[in-house]
């Protein structure tokens, strides 16, 4: 169904190739087939899923949250039958041309020199998903400087944002764009066989538009939702908040129209992880939600396609204050408490061997009558 | 030094003999010579290890949880080297008298129908060690009937406790022996090249003693530390409240004493897992600690060596009512929130790939001079 937008789709050289039609809202018009292509889960699948687990030898429910994603993976799959599922991180990579207000402890030129890391494995994401046997995949949606490495997937909409504080960080035709491109990207690596996504995000800069975007879908004062992302100080902090109060003045985001917000106040990062998680639902795929910048992308998927979130799986409670605030917004409960506040992807990929145990539990426990157990 | 302790000690026909010397205060001495062969952490690691970290690529401090774990390994292991471990789940199997006056859901059978089901690899914690590389050693410290299995681990120093509602579960020699056990059992894994121990527990009933030891240890009100166990209603937990308060009126145990506690109103798991604890200190081992049974043992283990508290990992909060007040009072912190409460090790045996994970980060993650990252 979605074919018939591309030119030229597939993979050359380890690059994802652009597309070359031009028709004008053809971004857009792409993005709503995604989302009126996103099902319901199949109800009948997690009733007999519920069944199962109540006959395996442990008190009803004990197992607790695994037992609620076993049910979830048999509402996403359609199938009590639950298999290890081949896994990806898909790490989106942009910068922000909000970099210019001062608002990060590092240099902006670190977006391409850790998209260059985690193309050589050396990243934390790398180390955290080889542990759990997964792959990494790593996409230049919107890095401000030219990157070339043979596996990174190229589909660069712009080097980097606009500067949010004096105009809106792009248009929405762009945002529809890097959209898509996490939805192309899904697809091509659910043609290779992946069933189960995560996402990750490398974007010096990009607490601060993810900021921006719960405090105008969450409808919550700036001051409540940023936070110190790879580590500014206090008075760094406050300088963030009034940029970003400023970002919200300026651009006027319609909090009604999440695809709005995402463009005036949001990144090429966030908008192609937006996709990312679109794309999975609308294939049937679970999609593990990382820390704080990857549930803004949650966050505004909710808003576009509330049906979505039934595909989402939280991975853990971020450090950077407002993680918690953005879980609630959308209905998310984290898995893991572990302090983390360094995205890539690092909490979902933490998250992968939590599912293939659920899935085991399933596929392995003995059942009272098999084991011969009173109740 | 445990040698002298010992006659025929070894492993026959899948059994670990049982000791026959028969000196009278032999265990107590056997537990506090362990106890005194806690050491402390290694500082020095410690400290190299921090800024090991500081060295990789990432905001320093931003892996949370995963630092303070590959500290806390190096402080144990002494060694900034961290390699992928062998690990082991000890189930310690116990019944419980009190279970006369109706405090659980489950006919106590179930205690030595599920250790049949461990041994043959049926239940929860059999699924969720294998999927992390795990074995499961199940112990017999104090079940009520002989069970029969060649993996089983004999060791049953009675047969279920007494009734602690009136009289003591244990005499104060029976409790250092069931601790005894648990530092046997630990030397056993030891020499076969086990490095990393996790505690679980199989015994009807044993949420009750458990309950009883956070009320002494604790100072804290039965009703504030008393739960559902395995799924009790609300007129039996006010029942099951009552039945606690009475044996702590009956006992009388010193709250200044862990082992009259635990010999009072314990059980021969619990006190088994004591020693588990403090076997891994002794031997310089990280100990995961499972649910609200385990955390009991684990309380019991910080009071009677609170040195032995800088080798535990907490793994995950239990749903059971009184274990988050349980780690506070051990000063733990819990890393999975997953609603869990079955016990068994279940929680500890999940929490493994996130030990190989820090493991892993500590090992391969590229530091920013390697891969010429601005800071």
């Amino acid at each position: 169904m979605h074919k018939e937008y591309f030119v030229g789709q597939g993979k050359k050289d380890g690059q994802v190739l652009r597309v070359k039609e031009q028709r004008k809202d053809r971004w857009k018009a792409y993005v709503h087939d995604t989302i009126s292509g996103i099902a319901e889960l199949d109800y009948t699948a997690m009733e007999e899923m519920a069944q199962h687990l109540d006959q395996l030898t442990k008190p009803p429910g004990s197992l607790g949250r695994l037992e609620k994603i076993a049910v979830q993976l048999a509402g996403i799959t359609g199938s009590i039958k639950l298999q290890k599922q081949r896994k990806a991180v898909v790490v989106m990579a942009g910068d922000h041309g909000v970099c210019a207000e001062g608002v990060s402890a590092y240099p902006q030129e670190v977006t391409a020199q850790m998209v260059l890391n985690i193309l050589d494995g050396g990243a934390a994401v790398n180390v955290l998903a080889r542990q759990a046997g997964a792959s990494v995949y790593c996409v230049d949606v919107g890095v401000k400087t030219e990157v070339k490495h043979e596996r990174l997937l190229s589909c660069n909409v712009r080097r980097g944002t606009r500067n949010m504080a004096r105009e809106a960080a792009m248009t929405l035709e762009e945002a529809y764009e890097a959209i898509s491109v996490g939805i192309r990207i899904v697809d091509h690596l659910y043609q290779q066989g992946y069933r189960v996504l995560a996402t990750g995000e490398m974007g010096i800069g990009n607490t601060t538009p993810s900021a921006a975007i719960l405090s105008v879908l969450g409808g919550l004062p700036v001051i409540e939702v940023v936070g110190r992302g790879t580590g500014i100080d206090e008075e760094k902090l406050r300088h963030k908040a009034a940029v970003i109060e400023r970002a919200i003045e300026v651009n006027q985001p319609d909090r009604q129209d999440a695809a709005d917000v995402l463009a005036k106040v949001g990144g090429l990062e966030i908008a192609g992880l937006v996709g990312v998680i679109l794309g999975a639902a609308s294939r049937r795929c679970p999609v593990v939600i990382d820390g704080f910048i990857s549930s803004a992308a949650a966050l505004a998927a909710a808003r576009m396609a509330p049906q979505s979130v039934s595909y989402m799986i939280a991975s853990h409670l971020s450090e950077e204050r407002g993680h918690q605030k953005m879980l609630d917004c959308i209905g998310l409960t984290p898995v893991l408490h572990v302090n983390m506040r360094l995205g890539e992807g690092t909490g979902a990929a933490l998250l992968f061997p939590i599912i293939d145990s659920a899935a085991a539990i399933v596929n392995e426990m003995a059942t009272f009558d098999g084991a011969g157990i009173s109740r």
